[in-house]
């Protein structure tokens, strides 16, 4: 593979073949890497161990680690964290606060395929929300459907890799108003999520409890898992929801909105915080 | 959630919002469910024990539990298991013949999030190929330009629940003359995979090594690694590859193809077995 590489994109030369014609040309491709992420105690209270071996694009690192860290329930807080260091070769140690004991007994094998405790679809739902508090008493924000469609717009313009490569999943932050407060990319979707809400919780900005989180590909269970976790409370996707997505969100009292493109999207649960509708919802009611 | 469940594919209200005008009105989802993975042994020589709980359609779920020990190397072939047994709710248990004694002290908790064992992308390569018997001696199998349009509009007729629902991966096995052998789906792109080539293990079916694998997603490491696998030789799909996918098809004498549409793709490597092209190029050749 004869290449070029710039930051996270390689080029490569490739054949281009078009009806029956081929011509060779040069093609962008997104990085892939494996990331080893690493416990350590600061106090040596354990020893240091692999938690997780994770195929991502380079680059955010430290926010990938701290962000998986979260995600899986090893952290709570980045107060718990002492130090994140990258190490030469695709490897991030997270050293923890004297103290600091992770339930390792939690770390079963299959925690990391999947971060549901249960072996059904209620569950995995229930398994969630026990771990959360999920605080809606103070629940006053909603988002004009216009809004929607900027976030659109924004993303294609801020999604810079994939437009060169057509192979890369974004996770973005908004306002209600749907100013960009921050976005990540990698070749992994889980990963892009990871290292978005790992940015904030390095940063001291969790729970994002009147953002929206934007996502380039579908909504999984586990995507709309760590937006719970994440303390998120409207996720917007542009491909399809999933069964158990949608369950989750509908019982964590999640705006999960799909589809989403320029003029359209559907509303899976939580239309209540969508303006436009609303107002058109008690319209039809007095009209009654 | 209100909802109709159907196979598959579950049926739920939903609020669609078109420019700036709302309408109520059912949508279909794909279903997701965590599916349990254990092994056991007939003669007892080890303990039942989890390997894995991934999140899933469910439906060939045996298939899915074969196909994923597979690919984690826990089972080199079909006639290691004794039996395979589907538990009540969404768990599936493969008890290994008396005597198979897996290398369980390879089940490091990492190898389930990343099949790779280097911590880097030369290592991660290195690692699937000294795994892997390749044998290229035999390799006299070349496909036709026209046969990646028949795949295309082939996988899009066959792909029923990705019409209704937008949000599932299909993963199909073709012949070098374009012809279905076979097609498996699923929420996850790994799982589509792990059931389709589960199936053929099953069937004493592998390696498949005269076969074209179409990817309805985009074309990873870990994907080309589980071809790597199954003994595939021809890789092509819908969405990109990433850099290490093509390192790694490059390595082990796969031909990768992405972005196919009816009327173009792009070829990554091993473009010596597209048949046009090869002629196109001794055309150009004799011309110089």
């Amino acid at each position: 593979m004869k290449n070029l590489r710039s930051k996270n994109i390689i080029v490569v030369e490739t054949h281009k073949v078009r009806l029956d014609k081929m011509e060779t040309c040069f093609d962008s491709l997104s990085v892939e890497e494996p990331l080893e992420i690493k416990i350590a105690s600061a106090a040596e209270d354990f020893a240091p161990q692999t938690i997780a071996v994770t195929m991502r694009t380079p680059g955010h690192d430290e926010e990938l680690a701290v962000g998986f860290l979260f995600a899986e329930s090893i952290i709570q807080s980045f107060v718990q964290v002492e130090s994140v260091a990258q190490s030469k070769c695709n490897g991030v140690v997270v050293s923890l606060k004297p103290g600091v004991n992770p339930e390792l007994t939690k770390l079963e094998r299959h925690s990391f395929v999947s971060s549901s405790c249960g072996v059904c679809g209620k569950k995995s739902v229930e398994s969630v929300l026990s771990r959360t508090e999920i605080d809606t008493s103070s629940d006053s924000f909603d988002v004009e459907v216009a809004v929607f469609a900027t976030m659109s717009r924004s993303l294609r313009l801020m999604q810079s890799d994939f437009d060169t490569t057509g192979g890369i999943h974004a996770s973005a932050l908004f306002t209600t108003e749907g100013r960009l407060l921050d976005l990540r990319e990698d070749v992994g979707r889980h990963n892009a999520l990871d290292k978005l809400i790992g940015s904030m919780l390095m940063r001291n900005c969790l729970p994002q409890s009147e953002a929206i989180l934007f996502l380039s590909g579908r909504a999984s269970f586990e995507l709309v898992q760590k937006a719970v976790n994440a303390g998120i409370r409207m996720v917007a996707s542009v491909g399809a929801p999933s069964s158990l997505a949608v369950q989750l969100a509908s019982d964590a009292g999640i705006t999960l909105v799909g589809f989403v493109r320029e003029d359209r999207f559907n509303i899976y649960c939580g239309e209540e915080r969508i303006r436009t509708i609303r107002s058109e919802c008690s319209q039809v009611q007095s009209a009654c």
